[in-house]
């Protein structure tokens, strides 16, 4: 299988070359072609996802991204805004069609200290956040601004809310059944479609998960006192934009937390972190996310899960043995990569 | 001064009644008048905002609402939207002209280890919110669900930015000069908007507070992890609903968090809680919050703010003498009311 990078900027080199130097370590047979992305992408073509780029996604099997963006004050963020390293972002998950966003939120056993909540409260977290990535205000054409007024629009059809609902739907089904479907359906007749569709499909074909529906507003309290409460979360691309940022804060370190981004071509795998422009080339970011994303790559994209979980194992025994700076440690990436493949070896 | 007062629904009527015998001690010069809102008001009339409050509101200096709803399963939340009790509440927002909400956020001394998070996040923070209340997506017009597809349409002018901008940095000048925006100007065009006219605004009248835009996900995100950092948050409608509730967390009780909705006419004052229907008429309700609204409604509805200092210098203590269940006492409503108004004798 043909896996496309794209590094990125910042800390994105770093901790990609570290998950490559992990898959290559579990599926010998993969091989793997680097592209420009982002910033980088930028500099050398004046667009932040090239043709080249493009074009070379077509016959992967999978993405593995690194990080996109530069420092607040980048000229790259006074570009217009199609030609901003975030805009090639958007640009490929829509070209790649992935419209499912899934980010597990664990806190791994040992490590609850690292969370800003109390430690009773950050015990056991395993929540699945499912969040549609191509539709709602993000993508729709219809958007303006002009002059003193400026508008975007959130909509969604039906077939995009099922197609959502079902990747929920399945990944409940292999964890503890139990879907929270979050909307804003007390003001927002785009949530009332979705809470109906949402409502229907479960009724429909999955009659033994059980479902239940809270608002936006609720969930960001209930997700920071009670975190446990949920497993599965559902919700459309802008209130998945929040609250899974939000989530992600609980484990304590963003270089904790990986993604995966499904459709019906090649998923596209990244930590969520960011580029981290202020310790960029230092070898001293945790990979640990880019590695784990890796791991959601063979599961997810190549359903490799034995190699996959081989991957989760060894990072989190090397977590412990030597934690990187975000995480109170003093690994570098290199020593902290190295952990990983002796744990693997 | 008049004082229209709306207990609404559930606890609502208990923790009303409280925060008018506190303002009958302070302010004796008050006059009272009670009218129907939400539930209670659907019940009496078949309308969550019947013709006889709103022709009550013009002359009224002030209004103190308690909380409106019922329980999830409430024959109230079959009706259509526009009968709703939430849609008394944004029809009372609308009819008033409330326009900027403002929550503050502050973690009282002595009560950090009732903060879901760690008592050293939480400990000083003090963070206000000011919210639009009036516009985007809530209220546009422009809105439908029709067959298959649904829309909402977020949109914003420039004196709608303005109006609740200045609010943000008049708030900012008595406290510590710092307002951050927040925004998704990254992907949507009315954050564009609305970031260039509260840049605009600081610019031309504020040259000496401190202004920074952060994004929605990244703040959602660091009001947990480092809630010091903020000092006044300013945001849209949408973001506000979700970031003011998320922020209302950290005291550890909602029973703790007051509010206020001003604009050009009477000032709306309210509790942040829900209806609690599970508590209603038990008499354990925390009045707190709404006699801190209370307390809001002097300061900020009638310009008393000796006496409104005086009332939360009262809460402050009957918190620590006093404690009601959800912050882990005993203290039934009537007992911690009783301490404030001895705080205050
Ligand atoms: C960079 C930005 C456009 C993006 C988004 O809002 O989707 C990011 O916040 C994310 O969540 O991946
Ligand atoms: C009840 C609902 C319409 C309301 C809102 O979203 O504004 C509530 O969540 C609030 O924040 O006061």
């Amino acid at each position: 299988p043909k896996i496309v990078t794209l590094p990125g900027d910042g800390i994105g080199p770093e901790v990609t070359a570290a998950a490559v130097a992990v898959l290559r370590e579990v599926a010998p047979d993969l091989t793997f072609e680097e592209h420009l992305l982002g910033g980088a992408a930028i500099e050398a073509t004046g667009e932040p996802l090239p043709q080249a780029t493009q074009d070379a996604l077509k016959p992967a099997d999978a993405v593995l991204l690194g990080t996109v963006g530069g420092p607040q004050n980048s000229p790259w963020n006074s570009l217009p805004r199609h030609l901003r390293p975030e805009s090639g972002l958007l640009q490929l998950r829509k070209l790649l069609g992935v419209y499912a966003n899934l980010r597990p939120v664990r806190v791994q056993p040992g490590l609850e200290h690292l969370s800003p909540l109390k430690p009773e409260l950050a015990r056991g977290v395993d929540i699945l956040i499912v969040r549609e990535l191509l539709g709602g205000i993000y993508f729709d054409q219809d958007r303006k601004i002009d002059g003193d007024t400026a508008y975007n629009t959130m909509r969604y059809t039906t077939p995009e809310v099922e197609r959502i609902a079902k990747v929920a739907f399945w990944a409940a089904e292999q964890r503890r059944g139990r879907v929270t479907s979050v909307d804003k359906a007390n003001v927002l007749e785009v949530s009332e479609l979705w809470r109906r569709d949402v409502t229907a499909l479960k009724e429909r074909d999955y009659p033994r998960l059980h479902l239940n529906h809270e608002y936006v507003d609720s969930v960001a309290m209930l997700i920071v006192s009670d975190p446990s409460r949920y497993d599965v979360i559902v919700t459309e691309n802008l209130f998945g934009d929040i609250l899974s940022d939000l989530a992600a804060v609980i484990p304590g370190s963003l270089g904790l937390m990986p993604s995966a981004s499904l459709g019906d071509g090649p998923g596209l795998f990244e930590p969520i972190h960011g580029s981290a422009p202020d310790i960029a080339g230092q070898g001293v970011a945790n990979p640990a996310a880019a590695i784990m994303s890796a791991a959601m790559l063979l599961r997810h994209g190549l359903e490799l899960p034995h190699a996959a979980a081989k991957i989760d194992g060894a990072v989190s025994q090397a977590l412990k043995s030597h934690p990187t700076r975000d995480i109170g440690g003093t690994a570098s990436t290199e020593a902290f990569t190295d952990a990983v493949l002796r744990a693997l070896g």
